[in-house]
């Protein structure tokens, strides 16, 4: 008989939903999260904050109460290793790695091992802001026809929980052994653990102190700049120990220009 | 770019809703199949006749205006040399084989290339009565939790064509899985031009002269900080356009450390 059991890595997803527009979509993704067993939902300023009583999520009622709120995307990804948006754009110059939905999933699977995944959905007039997406490590679609790109977002969810929670044997399967070999060999003997969201997000800002305090920022390119070095970090795959020697180089340096301007050269 | 390009036999799928109560799943159904290049819709005894109008079908529009609409299932099903029940349940004692989706959808395609294949959904309430059963081949059901099986009708009916669009290549093999390219093989969207070695040691070379003007690198550790520097900058796989960028923002916080310490203040 075809049913699904949840696997303990299951409980290391977070979906986060960033300012959904309709209740009903809230309702609509906790319901579907309830069928594949995912049960952790993150909401980013939600426009109608009654969405805990969304009808609409049937048989769900305990996914929605027990919802996370959040002010900030960074906020809601702080504690995961991996950050994927999903987005319903196939052509447009995307600044992201687009993997494939079967890719993703595969992908996703495998940190799962390890450690906490945000998977983030945009709202439903818009997607997800470029704000949004420089917290992404990489981007995901669902492959539709090119006619008809946009997915119904609590159908977009349920697509790809149902790809997540298909068939996680795949990940040791025959194939994707012979195929996704070269990945792994890339790996480095010593420790992997993955730096987190909030790890990179600090290094952001203590660079921003940097160069803040070096006269190079100017205040109408601040929120670009910080986009622009958010979403790089997220790209270079940063591990715990990277993201310590980083944070520990730039705090000296942020800290001895800081004390400079403090006590400016007399001239 | 991951884009689905709808095979001619897609045409030859007829989704079938039998006695549906709410016209915005129907809507629904109508908008995932227009994203997955299945455009034929048809309709039995649904609860309110007015479902053409549902404002869910976002862009699907016209496939709600082409829906057919049938007394009964017998009709509905009339041309197809294959008809699919879809359920919920996994456990009741079915007269039906029972297939997984994934399996299922293999069948369906399969069968698609020769001749028309009808799959059913029944009510958001009650699913396909035993009648409607009775006009079946054989059920299909979404892997979902035992604690959880219902799945909403429009989540259930984008699953179901997302899997039956999802890799029509597989019904020739395992020789598919071959011709895939692996995960990290695929090209993102933008410039990947990758940074020499070159640049990453200039960058190396220009944190290292920050350090040492904020006084935080002592002589006997510069060389292994260089090293481990340079280490981590080669893990990150930086672009061409990042180094450039991690150049441009480490030279001004350099520039600028060095020149306050050629004016060193007065005290």
């Amino acid at each position: 008989m075809p049913t699904l059991s949840a696997l303990p890595e299951f409980d290391r997803l977070r979906v986060v939903l960033v300012a959904t527009r309709n209740p009903l979509n809230i309702g609509a993704a906790a319901r579907a999260m309830s069928n594949f067993g995912f049960l952790h939902l993150r909401v980013v300023n939600p426009y109608e904050v009654a969405f805990r009583e969304a009808r609409s999520a049937v048989g769900a009622s305990s996914v929605l109460a027990a919802a996370e709120e959040f002010p900030t995307v960074a906020e809601a990804v702080a504690d995961c290793t991996l950050v994927v948006g999903t987005t319903a754009v196939g052509s447009r110059a995307l600044r992201h790695q687009l993997r494939h939905l079967e890719d993703g999933a595969r992908a996703i699977r495998k940190r799962l091992t390890s450690g906490n995944v945000a998977v983030l959905f945009g709202s439903e007039k818009r997607g997800l802001s470029n704000e949004d997406l420089s917290h992404c490590d990489w981007l995901m679609r669902i492959p539709t026809r090119e006619q008809h790109e946009s997915v119904n977002l609590g159908q977009a969810v349920a697509i790809c929980l149902y790809e997540l929670a298909r068939s996680p044997r795949s990940t040791k399967g025959p194939t994707s052994a012979t195929t996704r070999k070269p990945a792994t060999a890339r790996e480095p003997a010593g420790s992997r653990k993955p730096a987190t969201a909030a790890d990179l997000e600090r290094i952001t800002s203590i660079m921003l102190e940097a160069l803040a305090a070096s006269d190079s920022l100017q205040a109408r390119s601040a929120a670009s700049t910080r986009e622009k070095l958010r979403r790089m970090l997220h790209r270079h795959n940063l591990t715990a120990a990277d993201a310590e020697f980083w944070q520990g180089m730039l705090r000296q340096i942020a800290w001895k220009l800081q004390s400079s301007k403090l006590t400016p050269p007399k001239l």
